[in-house]
């Protein structure tokens, strides 16, 4: 296995420390519960909002902690749900007078882990509210989902709460806002190579030399079919019309855009899709209001992209805009 | 070949239109000259900062234009030099009263370009001084150089002369602090795999299922020796110590510190190889006093990792910590 690895076993919270040490005022490590959280939270004037999903997708979410963005992220192992007493003692750490909010992206292990959680915590006194993201349009199920997959559009719900959440809002708004966000996004990906978790040490899917998947899952799940690769514009145009259809647009909407790397595709060939992707959208009248080009949620070193969108509106473009920090930042 | 391409000659220009669509008020792409500059350059007021060389090491350099870094960026085709014609249009484009400022990292080609380019700018009267970067401890010469290679802590000499450009400093002062940016900043990177050139289409050097490069170049070039895999502290332990000892340190000192990727892995990677270079650091009683964990300069979708350490001082401090925005940001 050719990566950056030790202790395979130890991999997640080797890179956590490493959030931490490369973050010393903004964060803290807690490897009781695997546990990255703001060393400022909890804050009793603010909801605090915890993301719990498998670690492998970074930078979400641990890297998405930080002002404006999320209080905590509670991951489990690499494309495992962290243990419901994780998620327990991450609630009660992070509890505040006004509430507690928790962001689950819709796989049945993160489901499961996270009602269990709820219950137990809500017994020891913590106020809660969920909100679920689906917007992979990819399948209807999954390998691991009853209903669609959480993925790339996970960062807009993120980014509007933490930013709601940093104006005050009450945790019974957050969870309308969070399912308005999660309402108008929409995603697919596709995967031109297999990622390689470190536990397993080989690939964990095979796709021949010439086979890229189709509306594949960022855990490697099965998407919609196994095509032959073609050029860029031809294979996005099938992520863009299958997004794009989702959702009932008009001439003169306006969108956030995302291409998002799955890990192992440079950023130059993302701005290459992007500049097709906006070429496109514009002629069917639909301008680009906010764009984001770059790794948002990977799939370790998967070779590939998703591409997501978001139909704006103006609470939704100032939400977007706020001031915000976190780890995964350029400078 | 699996990758993001429509036609391999084509991959530069529509990057780059991809990166002037996402970023449509802060720059504009002048196809011409293959050139990505501010909207709101040059000014009269501000040193031009142009960075010149090929591309495929994104986001250095076509993403690195905004405020507060470069004020153009003038590629050449993946691993090329950009034509010494396009140099000089480019500086004439930038032209602005206090002068224009090319930073060129440490490659025959490049060198020959803007030496070139500056001469016939300079015949047409524009005032131009060149810094030149050399951060690479690896190897002495090397397949396109004489003398060290340029490559990620090109970053900094970008940062800091952003910064004191954005301040007015003039052109003189401006190739002083590039030449002392350069004189602290220190190198080395080793690849686990190779990378596909669009136009190659294939691997650029093989490199066994156990085997490494250390100290490869960003074009895929040899470094000191190839090794067997092995864990990623030991690995990474090697790059500091040939970094760290390349410069006199004392205890006391404190620096900034860059785990670069080189296209291919995962962040969180990175942010474990961060946690150790932090940790080892500590032990040798050297401090960190800024970090930045991500893809700075890469070679395509080249799986590996660069360690640039600087040596900073208050005036250094100031200079990278100053604000600045780019296309490659995450927000």
């Amino acid at each position: 296995m050719k990566k950056f690895v030790n202790d395979p076993q130890q991999f997640v919270p080797e890179m956590l420390q490493g959030v931490a040490l490369a973050n010393p005022t903004m964060l803290r490590y807690v490897p009781e519960y695997n546990l990255i959280m703001r060393a400022d939270a909890p804050r009793d004037d603010k909801v605090s909002i915890i993301q719990g999903s498998g670690s492998g997708h970074e930078p979400a979410h641990v890297m998405a902690v930080g002002p404006g963005m999320l209080d905590a992220a509670c991951p489990g192992d690499v494309f495992a749900a962290p243990p419901s007493d994780y998620v327990v003692e991450t609630s009660k750490l992070l509890n505040s007078d006004k509430g507690v909010l928790h962001i689950i992206n819709n796989y049945t292990g993160d489901r499961l882990a996270f009602d269990m959680g709820r219950e137990l915590a809500e017994a020891e006194g913590v106020k809660i509210g969920t909100v679920l993201v689906d917007d992979d349009v990819a399948v209807k199920d999954s390998t691991y989902t009853v209903g669609r997959r959480g993925v790339a559009g996970n960062f807009f719900v993120i980014k509007a709460l933490g930013a709601a959440s940093a104006d005050g809002a009450d945790l019974d708004d957050l969870v309308a806002l969070g399912q308005r966000v999660n309402s108008v996004t929409r995603s697919m990906g596709m995967a031109l190579t297999s990622c390689i978790p470190p536990a397993k040490g080989s690939a964990l899917f095979e796709l021949g030399d010439d086979e890229v998947e189709m509306g594949v899952g960022i855990h490697g799940e099965p998407g919609r079919r196994r095509e032959k690769v073609r050029s860029a514009d031809e294979m996005i145009d099938e992520l863009l019309e299958a997004v794009v259809s989702d959702l009932p647009y008009s001439s003169g909407d306006e969108v956030a855009v995302m291409v998002n790397g799955l890990g192992g595709t440079p950023i130059s060939e993302l701005y290459l899709v992007y500049g097709h992707v906006h070429d496109e959208l514009h002629k069917r009248g639909i301008a680009v209001g906010r764009s984001y080009v770059g790794e948002y949620c990977t799939s370790l070193e998967m070779a590939g992209c998703s591409l997501t969108l978001v139909k704006l509106d103006d609470e939704l473009k100032q939400l977007l805009a706020a001031p915000a920090e976190i780890a995964a930042r350029i400078f």
